[in-house]
């Protein structure tokens, strides 16, 4: 029996899901993998907040505390560009794998940071990053690994795909995002989500391991200009309005789009609803390959960091 | 960069397919992944066939020039149950890593190899057993590994499907296979995909990998009694019949079943047309994940074989 101690950066809705599904998965973990999980230090901000189910006593204010323990991987879950990035560097610098969700991030310092690990022989699992509990990155990675991949088209962002849902039933954009908001499927600043800006960060976290070609053009187009009567306009020709991000391979490079877009009733993306995300990848050889599932979410995402921690250690 | 030296068992279909492929994506594969791939002996049944791309001086009519040449892993695509699984034996024996798309040789005697081949440190590759070049025996592996799986429900045959699709446009059963038939969706003996049997191998090897629980109940029934009116029923309340195949957790076990079922249009499963394969695990933690894509083929499964080659180079 292998055992792996994990130190956790962050405890709110991911780190919290996390912490209940390596409880729930345990035993079933240790009998299929032959890995015994273990919950080292436990970074949080506020040691008085209840936390069922939390050894109180592995709980710390201090990042250093979780980051020199005698862990083996790292599972950062604060989010945030910065200071995660500063945390990470000093996982990977004293050679602990690192597991992360956060697509901020890595869209910015990805390859900084998969350098840093490679140098010192450790490794970033990032499942989570993209599409929560859908696991697309593994299948780019691996699955679909013996193919050249033409393009990715997906529904990355499930706000927006939430919104535009809720403007198919009748509701102005400021509504459904007060709805989405009410719902949990939308930050109290929703801009990150409606500007498709997070969209763009996933789609650049795919394109880098799709493609072995830089980027030649980035455009970035969000639902804030999607009106009412364009959605209707589209439902009269048996279509719906998504927000579609795009990788496609052009001549010397690759090109990334996120737009609203118009598709009709029949497309795979088309039938993607509320809060789910899917991603078309088309391989040379393999055709269309169609992936979907719930985007985001506790304990999807939770899920996604903890295969990538099983990854690491079996 | 890594050198790796393969041995062919099959050079029809897939493994013609699996021929061009390398030699397609070689020189991605070495940046990309630092392997080198070279194509060691190859097994034929007829040596005087043109085999363009093929260099005749590798091919070989007896199986011990492949498997005890000195290759580091044995991709056996020669399909049937009992030569086949004599040289996987040999290939593992000798130490070899071993890739295969044998869903019949792995419903039968998949424990006994695998056992064997954990006993002697090499791997078996099988992602091209199951729905060709969708990506899911890895999803399920490792990208979902974090998740109790509750259930597993897809379309695994693409003779079945197609068959059932063209009965949709009104014809017979008997018409619909000729049509497969002369489409190269169906064999001369059709009985293996049209009985579910097919069906069934492919939910016995998903489920071995998804649960760790004994199969209680195995229930098969295939399209053979599915009628011109039945369909025509379907169709009258929004419905289609698809041939279906589901593994779900039951008390002390998990229970398999594979037979034509009615499902409302809007089922994600409905909307599987034509040779399409494609899965939906339901998992504790993430919900409902959705795979699909073409499930047979010269070239999607020769991708699935490469990329397993690839992962156990890698």
């Amino acid at each position: 029996m292998k055992r792996v101690r994990i130190g956790l950066l962050g405890c709110g809705t991911v780190g919290g899901g996390f912490v209940r599904l390596v409880e729930q998965e345990r035993e079933r973990i240790r009998s299929r993998f032959g890995v015994d999980l273990e919950l080292g230090r436990v970074l949080v901000r506020d040691l008085t907040k209840e936390r069922p189910g939390v050894d109180p006593s592995s709980l710390t204010t201090s990042a250093i505390d979780v980051l020199d323990d005698d862990c083996d991987v790292v599972v950062e879950v604060i989010g945030g560009v910065h200071t995660a990035g500063t945390f990470i560097r000093r996982a990977l610098s004293r050679g602990r794998d690192v597991v992360t969700a956060n697509k901020a991030l890595l869209a910015l310092n990805g390859a900084e940071l998969f350098t840093a690990a490679a140098h010192r022989g450790v490794s970033i699992g990032f499942e989570a990053s993209v599409c929560g509990g859908v696991p697309v990155i593994g299948a780019i990675r691996r699955g679909l690994a013996g193919d050249s991949i033409e393009s990715l088209t997906g529904i990355l962002n499930g706000t927006s795909n939430y919104v535009l849902c809720r403007m198919e039933e009748g509701l102005e954009l400021e509504n459904a995002v007060a709805i989405a908001q009410a719902n949990g499927f939308a930050e109290a600043d929703p801009w990150l989500d409606l500007s498709g800006e997070d969209a763009a960060q996933k789609l650049g976290i795919l394109a880098q391991i799709a493609f072995d070609v830089p980027v030649r053009r980035l455009s970035v187009t969000g639902i804030g200009g999607v009106s009412r009567g364009e959605i209707e306009r589209a439902r009269a020709v048996e279509s719906v309005v998504r927000l579609v991000a795009e990788a496609r391979r052009v001549t010397g490079g690759v090109e990334l789009e996120v737009a609203p877009r118009r598709l009709p009733r029949e497309h795979p993306l088309a039938r993607v609803v509320d809060e789910q995300n899917a991603v078309l990848v088309r391989g040379r050889a393999v055709g269309d390959v169609f992936f979907s599932g719930r985007g985001a979410g506790s304990m999807p995402t939770a899920a996604a960091v903890l295969s990538d921690v099983i990854a690491l250690a079996a």
